[in-house]
């Protein structure tokens, strides 16, 4: 069964090698889309090798809707976007891939049928094809080498899907696993190098000792230190003292 | 020789079949990345598969700098991220791609070398490659099934980078060839449907001629019409009359 999640449906316009077939179903379900159709895809359909690669997102190709027609496939849809490389003699909006999914996203919310076509791997879509869409999706791809295949297009327009619908780690830079040291910490542990540097005469000539402890503990409040670093730096100069002590014995 | 560009290099960590090096070089060179770094290739250097599977991108290849560990392979760069999608317990920054190549965009700018680290493709890269980097670059992939190989990974970061570093099309969306009709052109177009329908008989009952005609002058006014488009709907009109005139006579 497909997932609850309200998303757009990806049509493959007559895919070729299964192959293929199965790399877009691994790469939608990647990040979280299920909803695939096929239009007349050239080797038939079930397909052997495109259910071999599709290891693990085979559940996608199993519930595929499959059509004669790209008119066909996206009959039910009031929403359709065509991925093209190549910039045509049709008029029509030209989406990024993220302008394209923040489109795509708002239409699904208010319960729109969204479909986006994936064009066969030698020649991309059709005019054909294209004219029934709304809009374009053009990946911002290096005008000198832009060479895409169709499995690579699907990921970029998933990922993109993803990153407009889910909470993105990162976006204010997170730490994984971090439990910081408090500013008391912070300075329990300057104290402590402080307290021995000085023992071990560090802080040297005198006139210069002030500034260099300044220097020093700002240099612990500088770091993004959490608790167990605060415990490490502690560790380490303890350990220096005890050698220190072993070996003056 | 590398393009001008500055940008980051991308550190192949001990990769494994080199058909997985040749997509990455593809990868790059799609969106204009062509800094290559290699760590201990499994099957030696250079390496035929690679070199086939690279069409176009072989250059990446020919130009790739060798190395014997991920430490010698950065240390000449002041900031690198490790790609992984599993959560270690490390502590280190976790950036999404989009955040990640925002920062990676500008320290480039400021001179900085960068490094990106990508693993070899059964195991990810090591907690000793990890530990290395500034921060980590996470994929934010359905939990469900995260299965993204290296050329995956490779494109993803590489379509953030030029996201981050180009004027994408489509940020305010636009028209590929749209001449759009002015205001005058679309008044004329509403003119010449009132007056041929009004001669039709189509403005009927009389009592709702004058909130028919306004409806049908704002279908006009809605629609976003090119100059092209004035002129065919002019010409099906113009024809319409014609076929009519014709069957009269």
């Amino acid at each position: 069964m497909p997932s609850d999640t309200p998303q757009p449906c990806f049509v493959l316009v007559r895919p070729q090698m299964g192959e293929n077939i199965g790399a877009a179903a691994r790469a939608m379900w990647n990040f979280g889309l299920d909803r695939m159709r096929v239009v007349a895809p050239r080797d038939g359909w079930p397909n052997e090798k495109a259910v071999a690669m599709a290891s693990g997102a085979g559940r996608l190709l199993d519930e595929a809707q499959l059509y004669d027609s790209t008119r066909d496939a996206i009959e039910d849809c009031t929403f359709v976007l065509a991925t093209t490389a190549r910039s045509r003699d049709l008029t029509k909006p030209v989406y990024s891939p993220e302008e394209a999914m923040k489109v795509v996203r708002e239409r699904v919310a208010k319960g729109e049928k969204v479909a986006v076509l994936f064009g066969p791997e030698r020649a991309g879509l059709e005019n054909e094809d294209i004219v029934q869409a709304n809009g374009i999706i053009t990946v911002p791809v290096n005008p000198e080498f832009p060479s895409l295949n169709l499995g690579q297009c699907v990921l970029l327009t998933g990922y993109e899907w993803r990153r407009q619908t889910t909470e993105i780690v990162g976006e204010t830079t997170e730490m994984a696993g971090a439990v910081w040291a408090n500013q008391q910490e912070v300075a329990a542990l300057a104290d402590h190098y402080e307290d021995r540097m000085d023992e071990a005469g560090f802080f040297f000539p005198e006139h210069k000792a002030d500034s260099m402890k300044l220097n020093l503990r700002n240099l612990w409040s500088r770091m993004p230190l959490t608790r167990a670093d605060v415990q490490t730096l502690h560790g380490v100069l303890r350990q220096i003292v005890r050698w220190k002590e072993k070996g003056g014995r």
